[in-house]
């Protein structure tokens, strides 16, 4: 007969004093413990297992390593900077260590890998335990991937965006109607929120936007917008800021609208894959949360752009529009030219540099994107009731001629902490042309490529700078576009593969 | 005009001088260096990128943490004992650090998301990158799930039999028969192979076995051998042994056969996910890199074992058959029973137990283990032309009685290394009965996940001891089964999930 011991409830944990390592391992919580010490024998821990720490009411799930010499001693653990940040310790604290519990969401994914729909609630559960941190890096992309393999069905989409809200906080607004626009992106350089909120907001009406960082693009909003104002406010500020001006361009991520959505980000961009259903999810997730009543697409098509043909557009449309009626959201899709970027800058602060040329009506100023801007600020006031149909476009490019929508953004960016100027790059280099002739093809992801690879949008400096459109004529050895990094060593990665791909810019000999 | 700087080729990468940090992170290879050091400020390296490391002719791709204090120089940088043994460093040696070259094989796996097949040459592109280290957990994530989603057609898996192949090591015999078995798995404790390479063996027969360690599974065969001896062998070793003994029972990982399914099978466990297509490659990949010509294929069929259905075994089973003709290998698949465990011991050394009582021919030699064994030596024979069809059963049995397997089992043990004993637990705890009655169910897969909570198979002592079967009269408080655990954090956690899972052993009143 076996010998029986006593028994431990396992979720009881081992306590540690803990100290600060000082290493910065990003997003991901670390645990380093002694290889030898005590917890690690006793609950046969073994390096990369994933441990619940715990330190009074709050708790994370943090990636073991464990340490073979004398780096720390066998009575303590040390922490990465990001476990220590989200248990808010201080040193000499202890904390309790445990197995965390089975992931049972887990077999909802594998169901929907084998062929099944994923229910309401078990898509609930998943973006909980997502928002929980208890998936790993594994977990979360075999999510991604299980929900692109097969379309997600309209039923999936409401309750993967019914989720996506439920986790997270949902703000609400003195208004009956509040304004919101969104691009569906995949359009380098087409940064159009900062010309078309402070135009809405100059007219009286409210447009509290909330944006994304880049998911697969060069830059989002927040990344453009951050390099001429915070944009990581909180929610008590953003309605400050709201009330005062009428608008206002912030971080959707710093506060905890659709949380979900900011991890899921990460391992889209990793995996450069961006499904339409999680599209759809993501982009009414975070406009339900922000209390809009009233959403304009900008939905750019083109065989370069994200959304490749007039199909595609139509498909992604009716969704869009559909799950937002679900949520009491009245939208409309704007499809527009989706053939070449726009404006000249693509990457964070040259975008900004563009967008502060329209809106202080610089001679400069790209005219391509002064238009998309006017003409989808002026479907919103059409939307607002403020103008009627056909009517609204000239509103909006009065409200910029004049100066208000400058003299708003100013006041709007003040609000959220403060305008700045832009960065600029510490290393260029342009692409020059091989050729005398004709400006022919631009390639969308080969230029948004180009950018990424010189380190936009992390490095705000950096990216692409256009010098030429389809059609210019140039001359061998023109500078086609430029290429800004903040590291030499990016500019030499961007370069390498400039010249590995010779149609970024096409110059067709005439 | 932009400002020109002089370009470096990015892949000529920094230097600096490295040290061993003493960390285990397993399999992962970190760096660790300063935030503030020049080749992470110039590169624009940042927490979690992935990096190449280069010294001499060996190269290794790492993930970046940041130091954020003084735990390291500026110009120095750490390596964990993963990173360090891969690049074969002494203290003092310095090392070139880049960005690795973009990942051009996700666009195969973007690719088959988006509903296209793969090619030959897509999946040997992803498998080499697979095996070069260049995937992250995200990626390799991304193929598991995406190659799940919408099953590998007959082509797919071809190719990514051969691609799994043509990665890794082969070794070839001077035999012109080789024979192999491979149990497909998802039966606890059907451990037959330690059984069955002795008979074959003894009788003259070639059998150069290579087993795996487990997927999903408490134990798998080289989990269980190296319990009683060294499996971990080197080529030159194994064809040793095997020209000494004709045969031996060895861990294919140790050698380069099919070294991707290695790496692939830490995900499918996390994600505890398995899918025909890549089973079919996995088993294939190992068996044609292994010089096998001649393979009986175990399929236990059960509602809780891994193949649930007649249905689903002839379809796999015809996939493996056509698919190891393809390769040239003679395949026959013997379905059997899988509605129940096979022997006393689920978990490595608790198999191991099982294996020698039946060696030994000790009278508690658990005698469903021993028939299984037979069954399948007995196909292996007539499979070598040895024996008739309906004689190698006979034939298979006289060996095993005599003492021959036995004697074979020990000089093949001896020339892997060394005969060992298998280990015993601390920790142990018997589930009792309920109530009075007849054992009914004995569900398999929670069995399973009780050996694994229990720590099976990292700790080779712990698993499940049953001491009933199906039929069995048991009378209230008496012992169904004795978990076993190395660990008391481990123990108590397999007894939390049994006190959850009342259904583990069913007792049906009489």
């Amino acid at each position: 007969m076996s010998e029986v011991r006593p028994v431990v409830r396992a979720s009881d944990g081992h306590r540690l004093r803990v100290r600060r390592l000082g290493v910065d391992t990003q997003f991901e919580p670390v645990i380093f413990m002694h290889k030898e010490c005590a917890v690690c024998r006793s609950e046969g821990f073994v390096a990369h297992n994933r441990l619940l720490l715990r330190a009074g009411e709050r708790h994370v799930i943090a990636t073991l390593y464990q340490v073979t010499n004398d780096l720390i001693a066998h009575d303590e653990a040390a922490l990465s900077d990001s476990a220590w940040g989200r248990l808010e310790l201080t040193d000499g604290d202890t904390i309790a260590i445990s197995h965390p519990d089975p992931l049972a969401s887990l077999s909802h994914i594998r169901s929907r890998i084998y062929g099944n729909g994923l229910s309401a609630e078990a898509l609930l559960s998943v973006t909980a335990d997502i928002v929980n941190g208890k998936y790993s890096d594994i977990h979360l992309s075999s999510f991604i991937t299980a929900c692109a393999a097969r379309p997600l069905d309209h039923g999936e989409v409401l309750g993967l965006t019914k989720a996506m809200v439920d986790v997270g906080d949902r703000l609400s607004w003195n208004a009956e109607i509040v304004l919101d626009k969104h691009s569906v992106g995949g359009l380098p350089g087409n940064r159009t929120t900062p010309i078309i909120v402070p135009i809405i907001a100059a007219l009286g009406l409210t447009m509290p936007k909330t944006s994304s960082r880049a998911i697969t693009s060069p830059a989002g909003t927040a990344d453009t917008m951050e390099t001429m104002a915070p944009v990581d406010l909180a929610i008590p500020d953003i309605h400050r800021v709201v009330e005062r001006e009428g608008g206002c361009i912030v971080w959707g991520g710093a506060i905890r609208l659709s949380p979900a959505d900011d991890i899921l980000i990460r391992i889209e961009r990793a995996l450069d894959l961006d499904s339409e259903g999680q599209m759809i999810a993501s982009v009414l997730s975070k406009k339900i949360a922000a209390g809009s009543t009233h959403l304009i697409l900008d939905m750019p098509v083109g065989p370069t752009a994200k959304v490749r043909s007039r199909e595609a557009a139509d498909a992604l449309s009716a969704g869009l529009v559909t799950v937002a009626g679900a949520f009491g959201i009245k939208a409309r899709v704007i499809a527009g030219d989706g053939t070449e970027p726009i404006g000249r800058g693509i990457g964070p602060a040259l975008e900004a540099n563009d967008v502060l040329a329209v809106l202080q009506r610089l001679p400069a100023a790209p005219r391509d994107l002064r238009n998309r801007a006017v003409a989808l600020a002026g479907a919103l006031i059409e939307l607002g009731g403020l103008a009627e149909d056909g009517r609204g476009a000239a509103m909006a490019a009065q409200t910029l001629d004049d100066g208000r929508a400058w003299e708003k953004f100013q006041r709007i960016c003040e609000a959220q902490g403060g305008m700045r100027t832009p960065p600029s790059s510490s290393h260029r280099q342009p692409l020059a042309a091989e050729r005398t002739g004709r400006v022919d093809l631009m390639d969308n992801r080969k230029i948004a490529k180009l950018a990424k690879l010189a380190g936009a949008p992390e490095a705000k400096a950096a990216g692409i700078e256009l010098h030429v459109r389809p059609g210019d004529i140039v001359s061998t050895g023109q500078p086609l576009c430029t290429v800004h990094a903040e590291a030499r060593g990016e500019l030499a990665y961007a370069m390498d593969y400039a010249a590995a791909n010779p149609d970024i810019i096409t110059v067709q000999e005439r």
